[in-house]
């Protein structure tokens, strides 16, 4: 179910058209996924997402591209957003993501969020040499 | 603040001083961070959250010490857990995050926060090819 | 799916009967949301929610009825409460939420995201002239 | 630090001062913490929100103080409320809490943690007889 | 929909046979809920997590079956986590929650929720009596 | 506390000088918030960042300013960035909010969050007439 109904023929669009192409040419792939036809009715929405997901998770940088798709998977999962879990456990298995990294990702955040909650509980206050303000 | 006060003396309790010290040999270090000082007024709770801690991230494993520092370090922040952010952000320098790698983690983190709350906030639908169970 | 079935009939119940009629006749409209009727089986949660939602949400007050709309959807959002997006996205657009409108709110609710996970991820202090306390 | 600095002598205000009193008569105590302080600068949030208190922890109910104290304390840890947890924390201690207890209350709520990141990392589909509309 | 999709014939792994008849033992009960299947690729991940779930929640303690299985819901439903919402809701029916438990913990679960974002909102200071490091 | 110390004189980079004398004549102020103190170690995340802000935030738009603050604002109480709430109440005031219109947005949000609680709480399923996909 979506609250948004994407415009039919949107790539008759030429400013869609234009984002669509260069996500394709990025990804070498014909397929569009449907976060980029939901937003598409805003082209400077589509256009503007599109340019710093293109940029911080698409061009080389020092993480090498499978590192990348896990923390993204990983701020997903912890902020209950089905939607990227699903598209961005997708791109990291096209990115080569092993079923033993699946699982030991799995295990890092789920002990990740147990700690948090741990720490959250018992407010445990931040230790002194943790503060890089007085380092 | 905190809303639990440590004991004094809590090494004096042989099952909290066997953690503590297999905790300064795991680390290489003579530190004690706070959770552990926190956590110790439960001794199972402190022998099962260091045993599980120690062999997530602390033992050999197919991803790198670094890059699971990293997933922490992002559940933290997703999670806003103040306490994990300073005591993985630390943790993740020790073992060699660089200002750089930062500050790209920060921005790939903070991506996927903006992504989850589009895809949230449009109630995007998943795509077919993104489900497993009918492939 | 649910975890709860409502009952059939349940505008029998006088009780019951009593909010509904209120509902239909302050929203003008003989729609009644799930929402109502999954929280009927105890009249006194169905009543005081609906006491609640009427005098906050549909009450003349400071803020028009489609600001507040608007905010009641940043908060499902940030939440992820897929029910609530979807029926405060319809209740938005009731009270006139353009598409430009909805572009720019998710615009802004995206770039709040982001930045919440930039302030929590690098635990930026909070700067003095911000303290109320204190002025 | 705070967004908002209360009134001196807010008890000068009548309303204001009938709630305090019967926060003081409902728990016994002399002591008004700040949440109170702090929203009585309208003394219609201050009035509900203190009945709605009073009436959900307060009065006698299915469920006894103190399970309701933990419930309470557990969604505040999750949602991630410093302030709720600390005062939460206090009330449960009040109502009987025991050491014990909360190392248990705090081994449950963050095991749930866990899972709930394990079963949104793998997007785990709900079983059908856990689905109550067809039952 | 899910990310990833199980083995068939799981259960000729000896492994997760040893855990599943376990589950079905200690749950005096032959159905085995997805949560397991999903983890089952990973036999350390399924058979850990187990462990855990079964010491927490199925062992006797100082808190009842029931007041766990509440402290649990609560927190899955914080966590917006849609599957643990329905399997802890048919547990704690399992385990005899009533319509009017059900209904009570929804309440003080939603009124934590409400006066979290209220304290949150307000940026509300602890009160110095509720640290205990100062105690 | 702070996980990062900022450079000291770091205005002595000509491109973090350039994004802060931006800032101030946006703001048409010379006081430079943390926020930007704190993300200028890295140019780049320094100017991307206050283009996105400025140009969602502080450019004119469909919506007003104090409308856009709030929406801000909501988001934050939501996500618990400390931070955020204080620089965007800050933020607010500066654009007129109201003592009473900051009671109403509180007693929106924290509605919100009790029926986001409530909604996730039973999964109370999506009316059929909120899905635009089937519209």
């Amino acid at each position: 179910m979506s609250t948004f109904k994407p415009a039919e023929n949107i790539e008759e669009n030429p400013r869609v058209k234009a984002v669509f192409d260069d996500i394709r040419e990025t990804r070498n792939s014909d397929f569009i996924n449907n976060m980029w036809y939901y937003i598409a009715f805003d082209e400077d929405l589509l256009e503007r997402t599109w340019e710093e997901v293109k940029r911080v998770m698409a061009m080389p940088s020092i993480l090498d591209p499978l590192t990348k798709e896990m923390l993204y998977l990983a701020v997903s999962i912890a902020n209950s957003c089905a939607y990227c879990v699903h598209s961005h456990t997708a791109a990291a298995r096209a990115k080569g993501l092993t079923d033993a990294q699946h699982s030991e990702i799995i295990k890092i955040i789920s002990l990740a969020a147990k700690t948090n909650h741990i720490a959250n509980g018992l407010q445990i206050p931040i230790d002194d040499v943790f503060d890089m303000d007085n380092s």
